[in-house]
């Protein structure tokens, strides 16, 4: 039983090879260049976790674990593009260094390189996980469209964002921890318990993330604080604001999206507060948190066999940055 | 046994179904859209005639049939972004329709599609076709890429171009006709025979192809003739030409280039014909055609059961449209 930074730093020496041939360096270059950017590897560890929690790893996790990594960063590349965002973990994004049709083969070819890894496993699991697997990109896909279409549309309901942060964001979440479980030969209940722990741990963490953002210490948050509200970004709190605001305060709140006067964030702050905004979102997050824990500790396995999960939930969710 | 116009009659029925769910519709219409232009179907066509070469058909044939389809469309969305086109079969491409972000989408979600289709195949077969479908991925991929960077490079030799062809289009008729094969339980000799009839007879069509854009007689061809040449587009006629032309023919030639004069295709037609251009690419063709040939015939099966991609490829070879 390893916890969430031992099985990080294993996973990141596994992960370190070559995933790519050398040529067309023109094309593969780019894949390189994006995989060595790094990144927490959160998904492919949760996949280690979610089988090591039924049994010792099974060689077909790290298989697993490579697929999904390569399937988010995937993701990650194409969506800088949509976003055309120029910096992606402080470095430039793929399509900013090497030009957008280079960024969309080199989603492309990891996306298929994510399949190549599935294909090494064991006939025997193969049809479980590849279900799973193509449901789940789908599902990112459609998060992904969700989350554009929404920011044109006016009036967006807090249950069609939380579908749209479900989607983009916790079933990737849910599906890595379900995949180490259906390896671990865990039982259809168990599977089930699993899936839930990460899906409800996902909105939770989201919901946490947003809260940061505008009531968060800048020191400790470390992002720039409140620039979710200079963006008009939606969120958890923005959507649940004009959805409880009084006419006098929503009209205030668009004027200051509108308007963006100097002062725009600690004005939105105050609204969001009057509003009770900000313990609304504390509570939001610890009902899902709790949700989240509920479903492991539902789970037909002994309770220490569980402390690795249970700590890296609570480590996620009381962070302060 | 069934030619190519049963077949394809056949898979088209097949293929009509609903390939994705409903909602979002703002991310499934484009994909829905797109299927809609129809196509001839070729690639789907020939793993069903790979397969019936060697057996009555196998049902995971037409999952498979389906996914090379799913797969080839992926690929014509995103190529559509990459070169900007605003139409494809006379109608409106995805990302003109739908903009760019869906369309990448859509291109995404279409290849997670085609990977469930191969999915729902047999175990026994699984793992070989995977293995296929993905290197076959990959390597349109990179022909993509290599076409991409030709736009940009002077020089290019016959040899790079050729591969580049391989690449981004012979490779997918070889691994369809292949995978039918691996369905039929074709010996290894077979298979890399089927294998080896798609590739060169992918590589004859396309110097066809450039060669009827050129000297075609366009009441035949249908196009409007000389189109490569009005824009300036690398071929096998124009690589061949810069590569054999005198010093004065390749500087004139270059220079029509890039002055673009109202009798440009003419006079460009003019330094082909004086290079013979137009007789050498008529011998690549057959030569290529003559290679795919030697393959059919190689393979341990009647005659009689390879008639129908013996006409097939006579009647694309042969065509003068």
């Amino acid at each position: 039983m390893q916890n969430f930074e031992q099985l990080a730093t294993e996973f990141k020496k596994y992960f370190e090879v070559k995933h790519f041939p050398a040529t067309p360096a023109s094309l593969y270059e780019s894949c390189d260049y994006f995989l060595s950017l790094g990144g927490k590897r959160v998904r492919p560890v949760m996949c280690l976790m979610g089988n090591e929690l039924f049994d010792t790893i099974n060689p077909d996790a790290w298989h697993v674990a490579t697929a999904i990594e390569l399937f988010h960063n995937f993701t990650l590349i194409h969506d800088d593009i949509m976003d055309a965002a120029p910096l992606r973990r402080g470095m430039q994004t793929v399509h900013e260094k090497y030009g957008t049709s280079t960024a969309l083969l080199a989603g492309d070819v990891m996306l298929v390189q994510a399949y190549e890894y599935l294909n090494k496993i064991n006939a025997l699991s193969k049809q479980r996980i590849l279900t799973l697997f193509n449901k789940t990109a789908k599902e990112v896909c459609e998060g992904q469209q969700l989350d554009m279409d929404f920011e044109k549309k006016p009036g967006v309901q807090l249950e069609e964002y939380m579908r749209m942060i479900e989607l983009k964001t916790s079933v990737l979440l849910a599906a890595s921890l379900q995949m180490g479980a259906i390896l671990g030969g865990a039982s259809e209940g168990n599977r089930q318990h699993i899936y839930e722990f990460g899906k409800n741990l996902g909105i939770a963490f989201q919901v946490q993330d947003d809260y940061l953002d505008a009531f968060g210490d800048p020191a400790k948050f470390g992002k720039d604080a409140g620039g979710d509200i200079r963006q008009n970004k939606k969120t958890f709190l923005l959507i649940h604001a004009l959805q409880t605001a009084s006419a006098e305060q929503k009209n205030l709140l668009q004027q200051l999206m509108r308007d963006t006067p100097a002062d725009k964030v600690q004005r939105v702050l105050e609204i969001f507060k009057a509003c009770d905004v900000d313990d609304w979102a504390r509570e939001l997050k610890q009902q899902y948190f709790d949700n989240a824990m509920h479903h492991l500790e539902e789970m037909a396995v002994v309770s220490v066999r569980k402390k690795p999960l249970r700590e890296l939930a609570e480590f996620l969710i009381e962070r302060e940055h």
